[in-house]
């Protein structure tokens, strides 16, 4: 375990979780648990032109930036809020969310953001 | 308060926190307790050139993501480690530490970061 950890994203494993409901999504963990840290992960989650992470709800809430690409946030009543490149998000507990890279809106490019989640949730 | 938030940091307020052995450090939160966050807070810091953080250690984590510019974090032995945009650190609890940016390295352009801390550190 290291103390102080500086990483680039090049540096950082991709896996393609199987989630129920998704399609299209990379999954990248440059700090979280095997690291070490007590309270917060941090992923980053890469979507596919068309691809979406499932539309469920959970009792933990996430903090999102926006990496790169542009594409959209579904709420809990199903409405698509625009989402792009700079922007900061937020999904509180169990409210219903989903994101989506629509090839529309993202016009083709990978839609790329972190994801904090608290570290047990990783 | 929200459910879901999305905002772009032009709509963030900024601060000038006033910490001990801290110059040129301006701060804003996009997302954190005031948005009714269980767990965590996401800070955002902005610091001149020749600016820095508090040389310091304290019992929890941070995570953080460099979104502009160049600059150093110095270790528990005094010794700085390069960061630039693009980039992800973390420092674990107790652990001394500190965001410099010098003005060779930064060549006189702010260094911008995102901290992620424990929503009670906020």
């Amino acid at each position: 375990m290291v103390l102080m950890k500086i990483i680039s994203l090049d540096n950082v494993p991709t896996t393609s979780p199987q989630m129920e409901g998704a399609e299209g999504v990379c999954k990248q963990v440059p700090l979280g648990v095997a690291d070490g840290t007590p309270t917060m992960s941090l992923r980053v989650f890469t979507l596919d032109p068309g691809g979406f992470t499932p539309y469920h709800s959970h009792p933990w809430e996430h903090l999102n930036y926006i990496l790169e690409g542009k594409g959209v946030m579904v709420d809990r009543d199903g409405k698509e809020h625009p989402i792009k490149a700079g922007d900061y998000a937020m999904v509180l507990p169990d409210e219903m969310h989903q994101f989506r890279n629509p090839r529309g809106a993202g016009a083709g490019r990978p839609l790329k953001f972190i994801c904090m989640v608290p570290r047990e949730r990783e």
